[in-house]
Parts: C-alpha cells; sequence; structure tokens
C-alpha cells in the first residue's frame, strides 16, 4: 500500500486525536508530507511483518515544543541530514524508516522522511500515541538502544550523540534542542527488523488513517462524534473508550519551560455547572479529574474534541469558551505493562497516582 | 624533546600565569599528566615546522567551570574516546595534538593525552594564554573550522557535532556540558600541519615551563616577581610587561553562571590605600582599573601573583586579605591584529572599550 496525497487529511486528524493534545499541529506535516508526495512519489507502507529480521529500520522524528513546530517546521535537508549522519555513523543504511510516535506531526513526519529518501515506512510506532519524552517509547521499555542517534537543524548542524541509557539521550538532546531554536530532527533507536516486531506498537498509521476516515464519515452522516467511539470499539487497541465530559473551557494554564508545554485546562459542564474537570498536560494530557477525581491517567488517552463537528483539539488550540467532548480510551496492552508503566506511567510524569486502567474507574 | 615528570611542576606553574586568573587549575592537569607519564611514558614534544603539511592535527582540551574541573577530572577513557570519535567522523586518525590553550589545565591535558594516544604533542596552542569559549583562538580568527569536534564525559558519553560557524559550535557545546555536568573533553579544529603552522601561536608549552622555571630559581634567589618578569621580557609575545598593582585583597564578587566564572576582584594598594584595583573576569581576568582607568585590557594578559613567592592565583584561589601584585604583559602578535580582536578583543567579552596595547598605555 501506498501512502496517498488523498490519505493525508485523514491521517492528520486521526493523528490529532492519537497525539492527546501534543505531538506538534498535524495540520503542518500534512502541509510537509504533501510538497514531498508531489516532490518525490508516494512511499511504500509496509507492515512490520514484512521486514526481514536483519533489516535495519530507523525512527524519524521532529523534536521539540509543539508551539514551536508549528513555526519552524523542517526543512528537508534535515531530514535528509539526520538519516545520513545515522547511517554513517553505522556504516549502514536503513532498509525503512519508522515513526516514533503517531500522536500529532510525528505521524507525517516520517511519510515525508520516507518519501524523500525513497524508503519503506513501516506501519506502526513506539507509542501508539504521543509523549514527550524520548525515552517514553517501547522500543526503550523492551531493550533498544536509543543511542546512536543523530540531530539536525535547519542550519544543517548535526550531532550525533551516544549516551548509556535513553533518559542521558534525552536530556542532552533536549538541552541540544532548546538551544537550536526548539524545533530540530531525531533519527534515533536504531533496530533490527525482529526488535521492531517484538517492540513495535503496530498497524498504527492505517488506525490514525481509519481515526479520520470515521470522523470525516460521521460528519457527512450527522453524528461525527459516536462515529468516532464506534470505530475505536473496534480497534485492538483503543476499544475501552468512553465519552468522560461534554463541557466548555474556563480556565487555560499554558507555559512553555524546560522545553515542554506545560499547564492546564478546566471545563465546565454544559449540563450541570457544578461539575468541573480538570486536565493537567505536559505536552500531552496526562490526567483528566471530574471535581477531583481521576477519571483517566496516563499512558491511557486523554482526547479533547469539537462537540459538534468531533474536530481533535491539541492543548495550542485550546481557547476560552469552546465546547468539546473529551473522549478517553485505553492504551495498547504493551503499553500498560509493568515495565512499560514504568518509564511513562503516572509516576513518570510526576503524578503521586498508580495507573488504573480507564475500564476499571467508575 | 620529551615531557618529562621533572617538567610537569614548571609548566604548571607557568600555565597558571598564562591562564590569567581562569583555565581551571594546573595542579589537577598536573596530577593527570603524572600518572599518563608514569603508565604510557612521556609524551614527544615537537615543533610546528616538524609537522608535515598534510598532517592532520586534532586539539584537545577540558571544557567547562574551572570549579568544576577541579572536582571532576577527565578518567582517561573520555580522553581517548574524544579523538577515536572525532578520527571516525573524519575516517583519519590524527598524527599529533595541540592544546587549544595554553593556559591552566589545558596546557596538560594535551600532555596527558598524547601519553595516552602515543601521539606527538605540538609545542603551541590557539591563544598564548587562556580564554573561556571556543572560537576564541587564532584558530577560527584564521579560518580554521572548529567542527567537526567531539565532546565526551566521563561515562563515556559522546557527541560528534558539526555546524556553521564556531561561535554556533560554542553555544550548542555550552549546553550540553552544562547538562552533562560543566566537565567534559572536547576534541576539535581538526586541521592540516600547513594550516597550523599559519594559524597557531607557536612556542608555548616551552614557554609556560620556562616561566614556571623562572619563578622556581627566583625563589631560590630571593626576587621570585623580578626574575618572572625578567624573564617575560626576553620573550617574543611577552616582552612588553608591567607590574600594575601591589596591594590586597579587598573584595571578591564570584558566581557560576551561564556555565562560566563571573565575577570581580577589588584590590587596595599597600602603599597607598586610597588606590583601588579592580579586575572583572569572565573565567579569564578581562581588564584592570586603577581608579576606574583602565591599564590593561582583553586580550593583552592580567596576572595575580604572590607578592612574596611569585605564585600565579588563579580566580579561584583569590582569598579577602591575599596580598597580591598584578603583573600585566602583551598578547602575541597574531591576537592583537583587527580579525582576532573582532574575535576575542573587549567588545566580544561585553566590555565598552577599544583594545589599547598595554605598552601604549601610561
Amino acid at each position: 500500500m501506498k501512502v496517498s496525497l488523498d490519505d493525508l487529511p485523514d491521517i492528520a486528524t486521526g493523528a490529532t486525536f492519537l497525539g492527546t493534545g501534543g505531538g506538534g499541529d498535524p495540520y503542518i506535516g500534512r502541509l510537509l508530507a504533501m510538497n514531498a508526495i508531489k516532490e518525490f512519489g508516494a512511499p511504500e507502507l509496509i507492515e512490520p511483518d514484512d521486514l526481514d529480521d536483519d533489516a535495519l529500520v530507523f525512527t524519524i522524528a521532529m523534536l521539540g515544543a509543539p508551539t514551536v513546530l508549528g513555526e519552524k517546521a523542517a526543512c528537508g535537508d534535515d531530514i535528509d541530514l539526520a538519516v545520513e549522519k545515522l547511517a554513517q555513523r553505522l556504516g549502514r543504511q536503513p532498509d525503512a524508516l519508522v515513526g516514533i510516535e503517531i500522536g500529532g506531526i510525528n505521524s507525517l513526519l516520517p511519510v515525508m522522511a520516507a518519501a524523500r529518501l525513497g524508503l519503506p515506512l513501516v506501519n506502526a510506532d513506539g507509542m501508539g500515541r504521543a509523549f514527550p519524552e524520548i525515552q517514553m517509547v517501547t522500543f526503550n521499555v523492551y531493550g533498544i538502544s536509543c543511542t546512536p542517534l543523530s540531530v539536525t537543524d535547519d542550519h544543517l548542524t548535526s550531532l550525533v550523540v551516544d549516551t548509556k541509557d535513553a533518559k542521558s539521550a534525552e536530556d542532552l538532546v533536549r538541552v541540544a534542542a532548546m538551544q537550536l531554536g526548539l524545533s530540530v530532527i531525531l533519527s534515533s533507536y536504531p533496530m533490527s527488523g525482529a526488535d521492531l516486531k517484538r517492540t513495535a506498537v503496530k498497524g498504527t498509521l492505517t488506525m490514525a488513517l481509519e481515526i479520520g476516515r470515521a470522523i470525516t464519515q460521521g460528519r457527512n452522516d450527522g453524528r461525527p462524534v459516536e462515529a468516532l467511539i464506534d470505530y475505536l470499539r473496534t480497534t485492538t487497541y483503543y476499544n475501552e473508550c468512553k465519552q468522560l465530559f461534554d463541557g466548555k473551557v474556563t480556565d487555560i494554564k499554558r507555559e512553555t519551560t524546560q522545553g515542554f508545554n506545560v499547564g492546564a485546562c478546566q471545563l465546565v459542564s454544559l449540563s450541570d455547572p457544578c461539575d468541573v474537570m480538570e486536565i493537567s498536560f505536559q505536552n500531552e494530557h496526562l490526567v483528566a479529574r471530574l471535581n477531583g477525581k481521576t477519571k483517566c491517567i496516563v499512558p491511557d488517552l486523554i482526547c479533547l474534541v469539537d462537540r459538534e463537528t468531533a474536530e481533535p483539539v491539541p492543548v495550542d488550540g485550546l481557547k476560552y469558551g469552546q465546547r468539546l467532548k473529551v473522549i478517553a480510551t485505553s492504551a495498547a496492552p504493551i503499553m500498560r505493562t509493568p515495565e512499560s508503566l514504568a518509564v511513562f506511567g503516572p509516576h513518570a510524569f510526576g503524578l503521586d497516582e498508580a495507573f488504573v486502567p480507564l475500564e476499571q474507574i467508575e
């Protein structure tokens, strides 16, 4: 299967949903991927099982603050350079690329990269959603080294980095990214086909596409939010799915600090003004609390959508007075294991409560 | 000529003098070099003219805040790794090493590196003194690219960096060094023998040695400060030489900020308590003012020495009540050209006055 121009709007919509508030603006990713497909042709989308066990796969992503990514996007040469530098370091060209996250701009940046470089793109990622830090991916949880990795910027600055663990890489790349303007290209987690099959969250690019299609089709039928939830319930990962809230944005606190967008959004119920939902975020939504009681917590997904059109609204798009529905879904099972929760469960974000699966919360 | 164990104390003393207050504690460098020479043998010291024009030379240095370098010194493997990573990036092993600065710990760190790696060390550097930033070297002034460069730490973290100019490299390496604990190994400015001959400040390692010897001999003769000044007047670079002040430390302001030690030291004259000298520093001394009037300014050298023993006192060693003499000397002619002053003259340090050569100041 090829990723076609016609697919890009739906992938972008689905990726905004799976971005759970973060991951950068997929509209930018859509423009970047569109231009790349027009110039270089549509890239081949392959399944993890199509990879030889000894194939070499690189992740490719943008890293930075979503607010900045929208203003300072990839130029293309920076993507080529990131892959070239990592290949040079390893003495071997990659056989395929894969996304590090499916949420947000990093769903479509790999489409752009695969198109430019004429490489197949693997229908998978390392999160099944978006997360703010490099170590918060299944590849790391299940033993694949984050480094060597390469970082490039639009001035064609490059860094090739080796560290002892993924968190050290995150800390180092983050300060470098801040110095370089908080929008860089990152190629990391070079891995074999066998390792990818063992550790990836599979099928997520087509799932993003199908989420977008469900919303589009639902709009034609006058029931977009319902169509979205109906589709999610048919998926293997996002099948536990609830509408948590239907309300109006009454307060937003947002700041760009330490290289992240952090803050919280408050909504008041449309039916009962005493019901208040607060959603905290670090780039992505972390926890949704109804009148102080946790209703969904990371790594399960918390997504805000327009109550009329089901258009997913990222943190950057939140505005006072918006009427939104809060949708929560389960994360992929591989993301809910004790090993995974140690890396991107609530404690990893400084939250002082244990993970409880969405379906077990009243 | 070999750099012998017996030379190390005098080189350390001379390098502290040429460090003009900064450059890190050469006592640490002396211990590091001593251990390396004991384990690997004494390195060969060669003159720039001994290099083939197409030889490949790397600089090797520690980078960070002097206060931290003393607590977190090079482990050795980090030095080997820095050279290995840069050689790997270039696809070629270096034929020799050279210091980036002769002041402070970076006079002796290259001795350690050359001993460990069995490479000759070039009797030269890129400053003839010490400076706080990577771009502040003659190699950069006269057109040699700072990158590719490598940075390593004691956890064997490594970065290989390419940037468009030396200031961008400085900015990026500085934040990386801060993240890595403000004490890293840097191998940079890979250059040909021909380029080194064209751009280096030559003969500075043996000059540091001779400065140390002059002080030692002067102590035996009961006139160390005079012996120091007598020797400096015979050199090709430091021949303009004045004792600016003889006084007592009455105030020190010092902070570690943005990866540097910045502040100022105030001395009151021993003969006339109305005469006050203030010396500002950013790692190294920048300007010495007597009752507000500039007496010596960067890149000329301002050095504080104990008034009885002529022991050079770096910024980290300044204490209230110390009795010190302030010695100023000319910088090497290659450091006083308009091109050089644009990179490390007063304006480069935020000082709002032009460079005036020491010998032209009343």
